[in-house]
């Protein structure tokens, strides 16, 4: 089933919102045999929109469109499609009511513009958005599906997961399969060499990526087959896995769209254990990370966000004399931080970080880019020194995976 | 200056990266007079690639390609060009001697691999990449200019901000503004009725848009005009800019790129003033962001990750009755939270979050997305109450822009 996605938004072609939509429908839909051919983002111009539906390509199965259906002057997806499809904008009392409704549940009035989100077309499959006021809409034209779904990401996730997918799903001729190994801390270049002769001996029907991202490689294996082939394909692929994670050892973290912080959070309740954070250079990023998983407080107990030296003597008891011999950003200041919260917040673990994440503060001794990290726990203390690069923003990224990798070995690794 | 972008990358059509690199180029294109009329993704195929350069629409004067150029096996853009444009790769013994320059620095070793990076075409003005390892690319054809970039966003910035910007912008025959007013806590269809009649009585050059994100909408003022209106353009924006701030208020928090935490951080740093966080729902996620901004050291100090009620308790001097009486998500614990920050950090300020993130937790009293924020100061401590929704990414992230505009106005208002 091959799929094209449109994004509309005049917002998207200037950059300021980030078409994060299209990389979801993209994950989803491989997921379910749908096979993005194109993807691409149109003005806010009923000439663009009318262009593009006049050039879809033959062999596309299903158009979604996503976007422009809000209740704001510049939203005018709704308005194009009917025409484009011979229909007329309807008044539907139920709509407004659950327009109402939706706004009651936040204690508020939908305003005349509201009522608009209300007309929709009446030669249009209408799909039900419990979560939004704009409903989404699907035709049936020239033997193809189009679909048009808001472009709030969440409403647009919504809407997809039940009225798309499933559809799809059916629909397809082919099984596929993308299976995400997840690894943190070899560059992109190491791996490949690391992992070079087992590429060389993937069967043909296997594409592997390599997918980077501050402090990340995901390598994607993916298949695409006769829904028939797919038992016997499904065993090929697991056995190369297999062979993989031998050879990503420490590396390997996890699978899929789990990130370190769920993996890191699942070995913690296994064990039932708990975690404390002493963040110097990541200012709370590493928490943030940590909380960002559903039920993180059975294992997050709370942290010390130590960006001045008083904090890191007054509350992580750091000795003075160290940040004075040693600098804020060493082996004994980050031993001494994550010994510190471990401490002082009760915990089996705690870490650490202390860097210099720039773009200023470097020296010739510790540039930009210098992190020391630091995992204490049951089995003791341990540090690590990381040299990562110039950027602010991409060191605290890179820093909070490294300190999250570094707690996942050492929670995992230990005897209890 | 008319141009198109195309991304190319597996990764990309499946979803597993998403395009920032197209919002990037639409937002810096802007704001040189260039104007993204498409762009699109395509899959690392020749195929692929090579429909797409025979596709470019016929008044595109610019085709900006990005990605393909890594060092691994599925990248073949520069193969595909240099074929279309009817050259050759030839061996670049300069190029090379870089790339092991840069591995120095890294303390690594270039592979074979890497080697192959110094193969380049020879019918191609080469744009020297001072921070990677891939070349960028540019051909003359036909009238248009074809550049090819590495899909790395820093090293895909890095050439464009030498080689493309500057030339788009001599080139272009308009004069284009966008000026974004940024706002934080009222949603976005009220917004609209507030600016309702400034939005109507609007110049007609002068397009408005709407752009909502967690806790924030933007609205973007942008024309376009031929380069000898300017002035005169310019000054009727300024003016219109100006009415809007008004109508804003407190909502209004800055213009531009500038996030809340640089406005909060400016505000801190031109009244010599610190700040420190105690964050509950949050659990770093204030503190990452203060800390996101260079040079934050000046007045952020530090703050207390308080997940725990005994970290509440014993860290923040919390006092366990009001966590029984009234709950962790309070007003009394909000404000005891942030006023035990500030005394036990020393700072100027605190901000304090507690609240119902989701998705689990909720009450009727207290259902999921209830926060409590309050801001400890100088001038004494208040908090406020807000209903959210049930995403608990969103309700994160919504949690971290009230504290910030709470913040700020607190510090923009204070007396001293």
């Amino acid at each position: 089933m091959n799929v094209e996605v449109i994004a509309i938004g005049d917002e998207l072609l200037l950059g300021q919102t980030v078409n994060t939509n299209a990389a979801w429908l993209g994950l989803e839909l491989a997921k379910v045999g749908g096979s993005v051919v194109r993807s691409s983002v149109l003005a806010d111009s009923s000439e663009a929109i009318v262009s593009a539906l006049d050039n879809v390509l033959k062999d596309t199965d299903l158009v979604v469109l996503t976007g422009g259906l809000g209740p704001t002057k510049d939203d005018l997806t709704k308005k194009v499609l009917t025409d484009y499809f011979g229909g007329e904008l309807v008044y539907q009392p139920s709509v407004f009511a659950h327009i109402e409704d939706l706004f009651k549940t936040l204690g508020r009035v939908p305003s005349e513009r509201n009522r608009e989100q209300a007309f929709l077309p009446n030669n249009a499959t209408l799909l039900h958005n419990p979560v939004g006021t704009a409903m989404g809409m699907a035709w049936d034209f020239n033997g193809k599906r189009y679909v048009s779904l808001p472009g709030v990401p969440y409403e647009m996730k919504h809407l997809a997961a039940v009225f798309i997918l499933p559809w799809v799903q059916e629909k397809s001729k082919f099984w596929v399969q993308n299976r995400t190994v997840r690894t943190q801390g070899v560059p992109e270049s190491e791996l490949a060499d690391r992992i070079s002769a087992w590429e060389d001996a993937l069967p043909s029907f296997v594409k592997l990526a390599y997918l980077p991202a501050p402090g990340l490689v995901k390598l994607r294996l993916s298949v695409r087959v006769p829904k028939e082939d797919a038992e016997v394909v499904k065993q090929v692929v697991e056995t190369q896995v297999q062979a993989l994670v031998q050879l990503l050892g420490a590396a390997y973290f996890g699978e899929g769209d789990r990130a370190l912080e769920e993996v890191v959070g699942d070995a913690l309740v296994i064990k039932g254990q708990t975690v404390a954070t002493a963040e110097s250079c990541t200012g709370g990023a590493v928490g943030a990370a940590l909380t960002s998983v559903p039920g993180s407080s059975r294992y997050f107990v709370g942290g010390i966000q130590a960006y001045a030296n008083t904090i890191k003597t007054q509350l992580l008891g750091v000795d003075e004399a160290a940040l004075v011999v040693h600098g804020a950003v060493s082996e004994v200041v980050a031993k001494a931080m994550a010994s510190g919260a471990r401490k002082r917040l009760g915990t089996n673990w705690a870490v650490a970080t202390t860097g210099v994440a720039g773009p200023d503060g470097g020296s010739t001794e510790k540039p930009v880019g210098t992190v020391w990290i630091a995992v204490a726990g049951p089995d003791g203390c341990r540090a690590e020194r990381f040299q990562m690069g110039k950027d602010r923003g991409r060191n605290i990224q890179k820093s909070v995976q490294a300190a999250l990798n570094m707690l996942r070995q050492r929670v995992v690794g230990a005897s209890q």
